[in-house]
């Protein structure tokens, strides 16, 4: 078997995986349980963990050249590895969008905009999520609770930044960035989108000061090619004439 | 009579209750009404509410699959049914653009600068009567007056964020987000709009580099025909001349 | 003697007239002049604003149609009406980017480039002065000295917006939002301009794959039009043949 | 010599310069170093120093027309003169990235997203160095350690600017204009480049609706060709017809 073959297998059920992942990471961090409360949920997590991790083994072992494929996929295996980088296992998630379009065939333009509100969302979500988590346990942090991880959230990926809150511990201004770049990815997406948009709705003005088509040029040649058939046709008759002289 | 018949009836009239809705919502908000005072506003804005209710059943009974109609427009039954989206039964408004233009014909870019700018105009003063209603009240809140919630909602969509005011309540919240998509909106709007211009303008070099027109290729063609119709013409002629032999 | 006339004669002194309103109206408020010391400044003052006004009242009176024109223009009768839009009259410098033009030919992206440095500058500078000069009396105001203020200024126009000055009068907040807007066509010139580049630079790819000029289609003509002739001159001979018969 | 060949052999040298100077430069105020322990970086910055003295020298020296050159590259003495204008000697690091894609060959726009992303970078990396390096001697400074000053660079490059931490000092401030400067540009070049690659996406559309490209009318003309050379030949024909006669 190969890694093709694998990830045509493993693809769904990591998705799902990585959904269960979520559900569980979201009760964690909101709910904030402690001690006995969260340990059903910790081995929820513990278990998505250990099948990203048999999915990465399964892919190293898989690869042809092992060396190559290790270097280029060490943030892989820095996400397997590392807690901080736990939320990135989500990233899985942006996969989904890809077959929800497949279900709705669209445009080019529509798929763009499905990838990035879905993106966005999945990113403030998530942010928000990592934040707290990081944050909260922090001593004068003032991203405490869900609520207000989300507002934060929102106020950052739209590069608005009232500064009511902000993340204070490393990790939690890491995630922050993370989220800054998102919001200038969603603004250029938002802009260029509606730019090719109205450039294509401005450029559709009365159809004779339109750019000359591939067809309209084929129609052309067309209508020469029955010039020439006309001159062949033509070549024949003289020596009819002459004979009959 | 069928929904687009009642549509074309009722568009206006609703307009016109969309605009005395605004004008009660306003003074109410703003004047902060209080105990007998307010009641004439609270009447007013009872009976456009009303009003919107009957256009909501009367569309809800003339759809052809009311089922279907039912699911496809919960936004329209939610609009009239939480008090905490009244602000939205103003969208109504943004069709008196469409209007506006109807009367002033214009180019699809001025069209796009009309709708732009009419829209961010009406989402920033109904954003901005929104959460001074929802903030006011509250304890700790720092958008009190008229002018502050105006100020901080041109602060927002403009996604500068000084921070100076924000809002502290969930439902302020949800109408500050608003507020910042409508500001990437309004900002991916303008830029685009440029963009197309310039593109355009920075194309418009000498003609004869320019790209060929449909309407340069059909006098092209009338010119191959011009070539047919002569060779057709030539075509009797030689049976004539035989017939002199 | 005509209103276009008038322009052409008073555009250069006009322009004059803005420059020394700059200057004293900079010194003015930068060295926040009392008393005795402001007097001169304060002539000076008056003498561009009475200038403003003859403008005006000239241009009132050559109108063709006196009644629109003083419609049409009622901004310019704000301007020099109410000492609040005292700023707006230096809105005449941006003609003077107009002229700086004229003597370097460029390219109409250059030209975009030097209007949007230009106004944006014109307008960092002058918005800090009018905040400075209506918020340092203010008890409680933030943006008290020029520095203080060219510095809000470019935090504003560039929507970045830290909060740790923020005008606090109605007439400060009005300029705000004026720079705010200018921020918005600032970032959105800046990207149209690149953009529009970009797509020019992607499209010049190899020549035969480049879309059809109108010259390449001229040249085509004219080859119909050598077969044209040829056809005719052919139209001759057959008689002689005849004759010859 | 001249100038040209002096500038290929100072070329990357200069660059292993910048790279000394920055790596000092970073070490120097990351670290914080006084007294004795600063000496010896010290002593680097100063060689370093020497060197771009060296080439402004040079390159003044060896310029045809002296006095031109001098004004043209007033900025360059200013640069190697000013202390506080020292980051900018670290502009030479933006060469090193045209070299990195001499190497790895790519499309106009792969270049410019690498211009892009490599510029903001070490514009981030470099003005927080800077800020910190003038900053933190300050009284009522609050950007003093690298950390929080590389942290307060991403919030103004991406125009978020939450304010929690602000530069006081005009030298910080101008780096921080330049800084959100570059944050404009940033967001420009992103969105163009998206736009540029949307557009020619939405372009590509089926072949015969797409814009005639020069390489068909090529074709069209052989065509038009084949029919002269066609009509030449019967030309000769005709005269050999009456001789029979």
């Amino acid at each position: 078997m190969d890694q093709a073959r694998w990830r045509k297998i493993s693809d769904v059920p990591l998705m799902v995986v990585s959904v269960v992942f979520l559900a569980a990471y979201s009760i964690e961090v909101i709910a904030n349980l402690q001690g006995h409360a969260s340990d059903g949920v910790e081995v929820i997590i513990a278990i998505t963990w250990l099948l990203f991790v048999i999915d990465y083994v399964v892919n190293l072992v898989l690869a042809e050249r092992r060396g190559r494929w290790f270097w280029r996929h060490l943030l892989d295996l820095a996400i397997v590895a590392l807690p901080l980088l736990r939320p990135l296992r989500l990233l899985r998630l942006v996969t989904l969008l890809a077959i929800l379009q497949r279900t709705a065939g669209r445009t080019f333009r529509g798929r763009v905009v499905v990838y990035v509100v879905g993106s966005a969302a999945l990113l403030v979500y998530v942010s928000a999520l990592a934040v707290l988590d990081v944050e909260r346990p922090l001593h004068g942090a003032t991203i405490v609770n869900f609520p207000d991880a989300l507002w934060w959230a929102f106020v950052t990926i739209t590069t608005v930044g009232y500064g009511d809150y902000t993340p204070i511990s490393l990790e939690g201004r890491m995630i922050a960035v993370a989220l800054m770049l998102g919001g200038i990815a969603l603004l250029g997406s938002v802009t260029a989108t509606l730019a090719s948009w109205i450039v294509e709705r401005v450029q559709i003005t009365e159809d004779s000061s339109q750019a000359a088509t591939r067809g309209d040029l084929r129609r052309l040649s067309e209508q020469v090619d029955e010039l020439k058939a006309m001159l062949a046709a033509r070549d024949e008759s003289p020596s009819r004439e002459v004979d009959k002289g």
